[in-house]
This record gives C-alpha cells, sequence and structure tokens, in this order.
C-alpha cells in the first residue's frame, strides 16, 4: 500500500489537449494571459481526468504551498482549541491549508517541527512557545529563510515580530487586587514556567498589586508545577495544609485549576471560605464547577484571527508591512462563586 | 518575506564533493552501499552548510513525506485532545510527522482535505468523520491512490478498513440500564446526528437496554441536537419543563453534558434528585462538576495509540495484512454523584 499513484502530470495534460506545458499551467491558475475557451477545454480534462494539481511539484515551482503551520504546546486546553478556531475561520475563508503541529512543551520537538519548515512546507507561522523554550535561534533560522512567524499568546520577548496577546500583567493585576480586597492576606501563585514571558508577565501583575497594596511578597508563595501530576499535587497539598486562613490562589494557567479544587476537597477546605480561587481559563466547564470558577478569560478565538489575518496580509500583500509589535487584546475577569460575594 | 531560499539541492553538494547525485542522495539516507568514510564526507558538509532535504522534491522521489494526516471534526473535545496524545506518543517514537486536519463536522471540507491528501502530502491517515459524513466516495478515492486510511472512534460501517473503536453499544446499554435501576422511568437520549455510525451504536444500546426491562421506547425521548447552540439549549429545557419526576438523561458526546447541567440551574431541577445524568466524557473536569458527573469514559489515549501503531506497521512493514476489521477497546462506566447512590 505504500505506493501512491499519481503519474498524471500537467505534461499529460498538455498532450492530450495539444497545448504546451506553460499554456495549461498558466490556464489551471487562471491566468489573465489564457483565453475563457482554453480555460474551459483545460479545466473540463482536469476535472474528466480527477486531476489533483501535486503541491510538492507545485511548491518547488512557486514556493507557496498555501498552507499555515501553526505549533502550540499541546491541544488539552480551552485557550488553545479556540484559538484554532479562530486561525481556521479566517484560512477557510482565504483558502488556505491549516497544520497545526504540537511541541508537548519540548524544546527539541519545537526545534524539529520549525527545522522541518525551513524546507518549504508551510507559507507562514503562527507559534506559541513551549514552556522549555528559552533560545530563539530555531525561530531566527526559519526567519532568515524568509518564513514570516508570528507568535500569539506565549511569545518571545527577544524576537521582533508581530505578537498577539492579551493583557496578562494587568488582568493578573486585576484578579490579585480582587482576591486582596476579599480578605486574602496570603495569596498563592500557582506557575508552570520560570521562563516564558507570558508567566514572568502574569507574576509581574501579581507582584504590582501586592506592592499596591502594601502586602509583602514571599517566594515561598510562588508554586511552580513541573510535568509531574503527581507531585505537583503533593506539593500543592503541602502547601494548603500549612497555610493559614484566608488564602487566595491565583492559578496562571487553566490545567492549574482542577488540581486545586482536588486538593480542597481531599483536605475538607471549603472553597470559597477556606480558599478564593481565580483562574485563567477558558473552559466552559468552569460556570460549572463546585462551586462555579472565577476566571480571567481570554480573548482565545479573536487573538487567534487576529495573528491568522495578519499572517495572511503578510503572504498576499507585495506592500503590506508586518506590525513588529504586541498587538493587545485584553481579557475579561468573570466573577462566579470561587471568591467571596 | 514571500521568496523562500532553499536552493540548495542535492546536485550543488554532489558538485562540491565531486561525487555523483546518486552517492550523495544514498549517503544522506544512509544506505548500506555507501562506504562510512563517504557518508562522513557527505555529512560534514550537508552541517557546514544547514542543508535540509526538501520534503516535497524527496516525496517526489520517494512517495514517503513521514507524515500521518489525522481529521477530526473538532479539537474542543477531552476525546480527540486524548486520543492525538495517543496517536502522537507513536508517531514520536516511530519519527513521523502528525499533521492535524479540523473538519469542524463539515462534509465539503472533509472532502477538500482528503482531496489534497491525493497528491502526497502525508503517508497515511487516521479519520474520525464529521457528522454530516454520510457518503464515503472521497475515502474510496483515497483508498484507491492506494493511500492507508484507518478510522478511530467515529467510523464508517461500509468502508473496509482498519477501525479502532471502542464499545458504544455495550456501554451505552450498561448506563442506561444504570440509569433504569436508580429509578428512572424515562430517560432522555441526547444525540447530534441521525447518522452517524457511533450515534446509532449509542441509540441502539439504549433502546436494548429499555426492551430488557421493559420500558417503552419512544422517539420524542430522542433529542437530536444541531450546530445552533441557542436552538438546542431551548429544546432541551422545553422537554425538561414538561417531563414528569424520574427522569434520566444519557448523553452521546461530552459537549452535550454542560447544556443538561444549565438547564437544570434554569429550571431549578436537582441533580440527581429530579434529573440523573451520565455522559460520554472524557473531560477531567466530571470529578469537579456540581454534582459531580457519572460517565462514559472511553480509552481514548489507548484507540489513537493503537490506529497510529497499525498504520505506521503498514506504512513501513512489506508483510503486514493491515486488519480489515473492528478493534473494540471498552469503556469505562465511572459513577459520581450526577445519578442517585
Amino acid at each position: 500500500m505504500k505506493e501512491k499513484i499519481n503519474n498524471l502530470t500537467i505534461k499529460m495534460l498538455a498532450g492530450q489537449l495539444g497545448l504546451s506545458v506553460s499554456t495549461v499551467s498558466k490556464a489551471i491558475s487562471d491566468s489573465h494571459e489564457i483565453s475563457a475557451s482554453t480555460k474551459q477545454r483545460v479545466n473540463d480534462l482536469v476535472q474528466k481526468l480527477n486531476y489533483v494539481p501535486n503541491p510538492y511539484a507545485s511548491s518547488l515551482r512557486t514556493r507557496n504551498s498555501k498552507t499555515i503551520g501553526v505549533v502550540i504546546p499541546e491541544v488539552a486546553d480551552s485557550f488553545f482549541a479556540q484559538a484554532i478556531n479562530g486561525i481556521e475561520s479566517v484560512a477557510q475563508e482565504k483558502g488556505y491549508h491549516v497544520l497545526i503541529y504540537l511541541s508537548h512543551e519540548n524544546f527539541e520537538k519545537e526545534k524539529k517541527i520549525l527545522k522541518d519548515f525551513e524546507s518549504g512546507r508551510v507559507d507562514g507561522v503562527l507559534i506559541s512557545v513551549a514552556k522549555e523554550t528559552t533560545q530563539h535561534c530555531h525561530i531566527d533560522a526559519l526567519m532568515d529563510k524568509a518564513v514570516p512567524i508570528i507568535f500569539f499568546d506565549r511569545v518571545m520577548d527577544e524576537v521582533t515580530t508581530a505578537k498577539i496577546i492579551t493583557n496578562d500583567c494587568e488582568s493578573a493585576r486585576l484578579a490579585t487586587e480582587y482576591l486582596i480586597k476579599k480578605g486574602c492576606n496570603r495569596i498563592l501563585f500557582l506557575s508552570f514556567s520560570h521562563t516564558l514571558s507570558i508567566t514572568c508577565k502574569r507574576l509581574a501583575g501579581y507582584k504590582k498589586a501586592l506592592l499596591d497594596n502594601h502586602l509583602k511578597y514571599a517566594d515561598n508563595n510562588i508554586l511552580t508545577f513541573s510535568n509531574d501530576a503527581k507531585k505537583d499535587y503533593l506539593l500543592l497539598q503541602k502547601k494548603l495544609k500549612s497555610a493559614s486562613k484566608d488564602v487566595g490562589i491565583l492559578a496562571s494557567v487553566e490545567k492549574l485549576a482542577l488540581p486545586i479544587y482536588q486538593a480542597c476537597e481531599d483536605l475538607q477546605l471549603s472553597i470559597p471560605e477556606d480558599v478564593q480561587v481565580i483562574s485563567f481559563s477558558n473552559s466552559d466547564s468552569a460556570a460549572f464547577l463546585h462551586p462555579p470558577l472565577t476566571t480571567i478569560t481570554q480573548p482565545a478565538f479573536e487573538i487567534g484571527k487576529t495573528a491568522a489575518s495578519l499572517l495572511v496580509k503578510t503572504l498576499e500583500r507585495k506592500n503590506f508591512e508586518l506590525p513588529m509589535e504586541e498587538i493587545v487584546i485584553p481579557s475579561d475577569l468573570i466573577i462566579r462563586k470561587s471568591t467571596l460575594p
């Protein structure tokens, strides 16, 4: 089953029609140089023979695969699922394929994916970097090959290109301030990376709120999760056990929210009476958790849509200048019952 | 930024090294015909010049893109997220790329994706069909081009190939029987397709449980959701309003579970006292909903892993015969508090 059959070439079409290869090729790509009647003849035969242009051969000629590569760390996250829908809404309209590549938070895997792109597999790239990614040589290398790259959500500050993000620092500051106003005098910040720009900005917002409200920042209130769910859970449980009353938690990413609920259940701590919780989350289930979760909800669809629109403009418009800056679309703080009324 | 640079070809490498193109090509693919010292010379130059083999040119020669195409209806579903992780676990080990394509439940989009595959973009395909898909001409066409296709989860009974599924009928029967035993004398079945094989099997299991327990099957207990969330919600709400006591609901897919919780909240119906709920769901949040949701949890990772293993064997082993049958991996009924104790 390994041998794929696609021997029908433009040359064969040309032979059958008594036309030159160049005429057939131009007719297929709807060139203004070719008459309507010739285009009709070519298209009739194309349909009759069920001819599919070979994308590989075609991209060798035109360097245009009509494909957007989307590189994300994982797929089991509502933010990314919604951002992909935003990207696809543009791609569908503009006739692009979307290929989704997962880095699984692994720098080596992300490097391999981008290396593969160097050969022209995609026209442009939208990327949200892995948590392990601290170097940008692989991104520079791809840019050197003139493949446009736009960051979304998880950006690298050191790389100059368009970056579509939300107001990470400000929304974390607002959420922290909300917890303070609701009586929390100790607030844990749940992180999952020491290096990701997005996490650092959210941490900065948390710190700013503490400072503004004359609360002391303490390193031991910052819990950085690894990829070892069991170990992470025990760490969280231990921290909650030793915490006094009026504790708040700000989780910097969706997947850290459920372990908090689990730990509180296991320790018989009540949310929000004993522990108040806010999480960055785009999950529809937030409203139906026990109790419903107060969230910072990101404009995921809009972020994906904006990133894809800019990429397509860059690919299609000769005189379009990609804005080499951050485009910020603000998040919403949605108050539910995991914080006090 | 549109012009990509990849003019370095095997021919140029051969010229620089004073070797034939065929020798260089064989050295790069680590052929036993080439001496270790020649391979070393070739690889040194490849590294020095940062040469990336062009996948398009390479696949024209070998028809081997080392790429698996995964076609799924949507990404915002825990089942598919976990199945993709299973697929990637095999692909990573065996050196394959995984490209994820979304059909968005749309038959025309699915057709386009498969048409695109005919040209050799991927070596093989794993597919879970769109809810709109009732014809299999697009799948037949791809198989005619000798591209191996394996179904997972959402299969088409009419197509002969390997199909990795769970015990859809039996697990729906067990769940329905559980609701009957817990006192439900009217059980709603929430569907989202009249035609999908997977939904028909789940409905058959529901019907069998009713029959086994001498309960009457009624068409007006079957609610088929469209893609219009608002309309669907009003339909569900109306049905629940008019239902008497001791109602049970079996939701045939994860995303139908949260609207049930919403409707019960809005109608001030209590789960499980007024309405007992079971849903097919792989979502981690099920355990933390209010109340925790009793689920039929599918072996999503295993299904993805099994499908990918079979595909890679088909691609790599000359004498491997793809089993043209269903491979069934059973689901678990996980009892939580949305059903009575």
